[in-house]
C-alpha cells in the first residue's frame, strides 16, 4: 500500500518521462507540488511543452511547471542525441495540434522554485530525478542547505556494471557528469538510486508491454503512440529480450517502495575525467585495499516486483 | 578622465580586494550598486564580514551586500589555502572589536542579485569580479540571458604564460576552474582579463609602497595593518623586486581604462582537467595549426600607466 | 583433448602465478620455450626467484628465464601494494631455504627475448601474460612487427562490469593501465581476455578447495602453503561464496580451450584518465549511438566448465 | 672553446634536425658515435632516410644509423602534423635523387644501441635529443640503469610560459607527452632542457639568415633549400622577427656550452592528462604553497650569446 507522498518531479519528458508523470498523477497517494524541467532527452523548449501536454492531457494543469537549465554545467561537453529513441520533439514524433499555452510556465526559475518548496515543506518532499541533474546541482549550489530539507532523493540515473546506453555511462549521468557528481557527493538527504542496469534487467515482457499499450482510452493511446519509436528500436535495433522500463520503474519505486524487493548499499562516485567513462557512477567499497575515501552511501535498487509496477502502469491509463 | 561606471563587484575580501573596494569608494564616478561575495581568499563567512568593515570604514554601509557561494562548483576540489597571504581572517589577522552586525546582509542571494541588478540596468554594470568565479558561473547557468545585459565583465584571474601563486595557475582560476571555465565559455559582454602575470610585472617600487602605507588617515592605517602580512612575504619569501597589486590594478583598469597601456585580444579557454595546469588559462590563437576551436576572445591587459594607479591608490586612503 | 601448445608465459609470480607455471609445467601438450618476469604482485626480483623456485620444484631449470621491466611505464602511479593476498615476498610468506642461484636468469631481456621468440616460432606462439602488460606493451613499441608472428594472446585482466579488485578497475590493468592501453589497441594477433569478473564467478567450491590443497604430495604441499594467506583473506575478509582462481583459470583456458562454455566478442578499451576508472577495461559496443570508433575486437572468456579446469589443478600437484 | 664531446644523437630529421647534425659533424671536438631515429617531424622511415643524406653530404656513412620507434608510446595519441614547416618527406620538399642505401641502416634496434653504447661508454656519452623522447623513455624503461651511465642528456623541447607551436605545448612533447614525462621524472643524470620559448627569443636577424644561407657550398645550398620552406613560413605566416632555430641553438649549447648566458634552474613535470595542455612543461617550484612534490630538477637555458651560435653555424656550411 502506497503511504502519501509529497513530490517534486525533476524531468526532462521525454517518453518515459510522460509514462512517470501519468503514473504519478494517477495515484491518489501523490501529491505532485511542482514539475521543474531541465534539458536532457530534448531541449529545455520541448520539455516545457511535452510537460504541459501530460498535464492538460490529465486535466492537471493546475500543477505548477518551472523552467529550468537549457544545457549542461559544461555546455562544451561532447553533446549526445536522444531523438534516436525520443524523436525530435521528445515525444516520439507525434506532436499536439493544440499544445497548451507556454504562459502556464511559472516565472520563478526552477531552482529557485525547488529551493523554496522546500523551506514550505521541510522534511516532507520526495524529489525524483529522472534527467540530467543539472537542477539539482545547481540548487544544492545556490543553497548547501536545502538537500537537508528534503525527505528523499530518488534519481534514475547511474549504472552499476560499468556499461549503460552510453559507453561506460548512462545518458542522465553522461549528458551532465559534473552535475552527478556535485548531487552525489553534496546531497544530505537519504538517496535512493535506479540504475540503468536495474532498470534493463526488471524490464517487463514484450507480451505484457503489448497488451498495457492496447489500452483503449485517451491516455492510453497516447502512451501507445509516443512510446512506439523508441519500444520498436528496443525490441529491433537493441533486441532487448524485455521491454525496458526506466523513468516509470523509478516512479513505481518511490510511490510504493514495496515493490522493491532486493537493494544495495554502497558508496558511490560519479567519474567525471575518464576519456570513455566520464559519467561512470562507481562503486567504492570499503573493502578495496586502495579505495577513494570519498564516496558517498546511496541505496542502489536491484530487483523490483514486476506485479506491482504493471499495476501502477495499468492505473496510469485508465 | 575617468568615464561613469555603474559597478557591481563580486569579491572575496580578502586584502587586496579590500584596497580595491576603497578605490572603487572614493572614486565619484563610480557607482557601486552591490557587492557579491564569494569563497576564496578566506571562508564566505569572514568575507561578508570583511566587506561590511570596508563598507563602514567608508561610512557606506548603504551599499548592499549579497551573500553567494561558499564552495567551489565541485566542492571536493583539493582546496588551496590562502591564509598564508591573507591570514586566517582573510584580513591579515586584524581583527575589529566592533563588526558590523550581520543583520547589514541581503536576504536575496547573490547569484539572484546579479541577474536582477543585470535586468534593472541592462547594458550599464561593470562586473567586476576579482574572486573564484563561483557566483558568475552560477549566474549564466540560472539565465543564459544575464551576461548579455552587462556592460563588461572585468576579471582578475588566470594566468598567460604558464605559471602563477599556484602550480601552473592563478589563484582565483585554481580554487573554481570549472566555474572559470563556464564564465570564459559562456559569457558573451565583452570580457576583460587582468592576468597574474600583467599583476606581478606592473607591481609599485617598494619605496613607493611603503610610502603609500604610511598615509597618517585612518584609511592609511587600515591599508597598513591589513597588508602588512602578505607584502611582508612578497618582499621575502617570494622575493619580489615590486610590490604585487592584482584586485587594485584591476579596479584601477575598471575605473580609468586609459591607465592601460597594452593588451591583447586573445581566444582563451581554461584547462579543467590536467593535473599540474588545472586551472591553468590557455591561450589558443587561430595560427596553430592543430588549435582547439572553441576559445572564448578576451582582451588580455598586459600593461598599465603606474602613475595612474598611484593616483587611485592615493586617493582611496585619503 | 588439449592440443600441443608452444608457450610464453609472462608473469609476476604471485601465488596463484606459481599454480598456473605447475599447471603448465605438468601438461604433455605445452611446451614451455620460457617464462619472461614483470614486477606486479611483488618486486621483480621476487618475481625472478618465485619464478626459478616453482621451476625447481619441477625439475625444469632448463626452462630459461628472462627479467623484464621492473616498474608500470609511468613509474609514479600511485602503486598498490597486492601483498595483503601475496605477501610480502610474492609467495604467501613462505621462504626457501634454499632458492636457486639468480645466475639461472638469462642475460638476454624480456622483451628482446619475447621478440626473438616470436621471430623462431612464427605463427606458433600463445603468450600468457598473466601479470601487468609492462613487457608485452614494451615488445610492440620496440617491434611493430612482434604481435603478428603471435599465434595468440591470452590475458588474465580487465574487468567486464565496471568493478574489480580495485576500485573501477582489475589490478593487473590497474597497476599500468599505459600498458593494457597499448597491448589491446596494437597486438594484431587474436585476443582471449579472461576477466577479474569470470574468474570470480567461476570460482571452486571452498569444498574442492580444501580438497585439492589437502593431495599429499610436494606440490601439494607447496601450493597449500603458498595459497593460505590469500585463500583465508577471500574465505574470511571478502566472503567469497567460492575460491576465485585467477591465472589458474586463465592457464586452463589456454591448456584446453574446450573448457569454455561462454563467450563474448566485443570491441574493448582501457581507461587511462579516469580519477577513479584509470584502468579499467571498457566495452564500446558499435550498438551505442555515441560510441568511440577505436575499440579492439577481443574474445572475453564468460564462463567454464569446472571438471576440466579441476583435472588440470589435480595434475599440477601430483 | 669546445671541449671533446662523446655525442649520440637522438633525432626525427627534420629539417633543422639536419642543420643541428651537419654542425655536429663539422666540430673536430665532436666525436659522434651514433644516430638513432625517432618518428616526429616526418615518418621514421623519412627520418633514416634524411639522415643517411646528411651523412652522405658529409662523406660520413660509417656513423652507424639505427632505427627507432615509429609512433609515440600511445600511437592513437591525436597526431599532429609537422608538414607545414618540414615539409612531406621532412625535408622541405627537396628529394634527394640518388639516396643512400637503406641497407646502411643497422639492424640493432635504437634502444637496445642505446643502451649498449652507454655501457660501452660509461660517464661519457652526451646524449642530445631534439625529437620525440619515445626512445629515450624506452631506453630508461629497458634498462633503469641506463641514464646514470650518460654524462648529460640535452633536449630540445618542451615549454616554459605555457605556450608553444602547438597550443599549451610544444611539438616534441606534445607528439609523446608520456615518453617526456617519464624522461624527466626517470633520468638521473644530469639534465638540460632547451625550450621552445627560448628557441624563438634568440632567433638570428633574417639579415644574418639570408647571409647565412647565402654561403655558396655545397652545404650551403643544401641548407638553403631544405629550411627555405618552414622560414618562409616562420617570416610571413607566424611573422617572427628573428629567424628561429630549435635544433641548431641546442647542438650549440652541447658543443660550447660558454655560449650559454642564463639559465634556471627548476624542479619539472609534464603535463599528461590535459585537454589543451597535454604535453606542456611545467616549473613546480618549492616556494608553491602547494606544491606537487615530484617535479625534477632541470637546467632550463634561457639566453644564448648569438656569436658563438652563428660561428658554429657557418662553419656547418663550409
Amino acid at each position: 500500500m502506497a503511504s502519501k507522498c509529497t513530490m517534486v518531479l525533476d524531468t526532462d519528458v521525454g517518453t518515459d518521462d510522460a509514462v512517470a508523470l501519468l503514473m504519478a498523477l494517477s495515484q491518489p497517494s501523490v501529491d505532485l507540488i511542482g514539475v521543474t524541467c531541465v534539458h536532457g532527452n530534448t531541449s529545455l523548449d520541448n520539455v516545457l511543452v511535452n510537460t504541459l501536454r501530460v498535464l492538460k492531457l490529465c486535466n492537471r494543469l493546475d500543477v505548477p511547471v518551472y523552467k529550468g537549465t537549457a544545457c549542461p554545467l559544461i555546455s562544451s561537453n561532447k553533446r549526445t542525441d536522444a531523438s534516436f529513441t525520443h524523436g525530435s520533439d521528445g515525444m516520439g514524433g507525434i506532436p499536439d495540434p493544440h499544445p497548451p499555452s507556454r504562459d502556464l510556465i511559472q516565472s520563478e526559475h526552477a531552482v529557485n522554485a525547488l529551493i523554496r518548496m522546500a523551506n514550505e515543506h521541510p522534511g516532507e518532499i520526495s524529489l525524483v530525478a529522472i534527467g540530467p541533474l543539472t537542477n539539482l546541482a545547481l540548487a544544492t549550489k545556490m543553497d548547501p542547505e536545502f538537500s537537508k530539507k528534503l525527505k528523499e532523493l530518488v534519481i534514475m540515473g547511474g549504472n552499476i556494471e560499468g556499461r549503460g546506453n552510453r559507453p561506460g555511462a548512462e545518458f542522465n549521468f553522461f549528458v551532465d557528469p559534473e552535475a552527478a557528481y556535485i548531487t552525489l557527493q553534496e546531497y544530505t538527504c537519504p538517496i535512493t538510486v535506479v540504475p540503468w542496469d536495474t532498470c534493463v534487467r526488471n524490464g517487463l515482457t514484450w507480451e505484457w508491454y503489448d497488451q498495457w499499450t492496447s489500452t483503449d482510452t485517451v491516455k492510453g493511446h497516447f502512451v501507445r503512440d509516443i512510446l512506439k519509436r523508441g519500444m520498436t528500436n528496443a525490441r529491433t535495433f537493441y533486441k532487448r529480450h524485455l521491454a525496458p522500463i526506466f523513468d516509470p520503474l523509478t516512479m513505481a519505486v518511490v510511490i510504493n517502495r514495496s515493490i522493491v524487493s532486493e537493494t544495495k548499499r554502497s558508496p558511490v562516485l560519479v567519474e567525471v575525467k575518464g576519456d570513455v567513462t566520464r559519467g561512470q557512477m562507481v562503486q567504492v567499497d570499503a573493502s578495496f585495499v586502495d579505495h577513494p575515501k570519498n564516496g558517498r552511501e546511496v541505496d542502489i535498487v536491484l530487483k523490483c516486483d514486476a506485479d506491482g509496477i504493471k499495476e501502477m502502469l495499468m492505473k496510469a491509463v485508465e
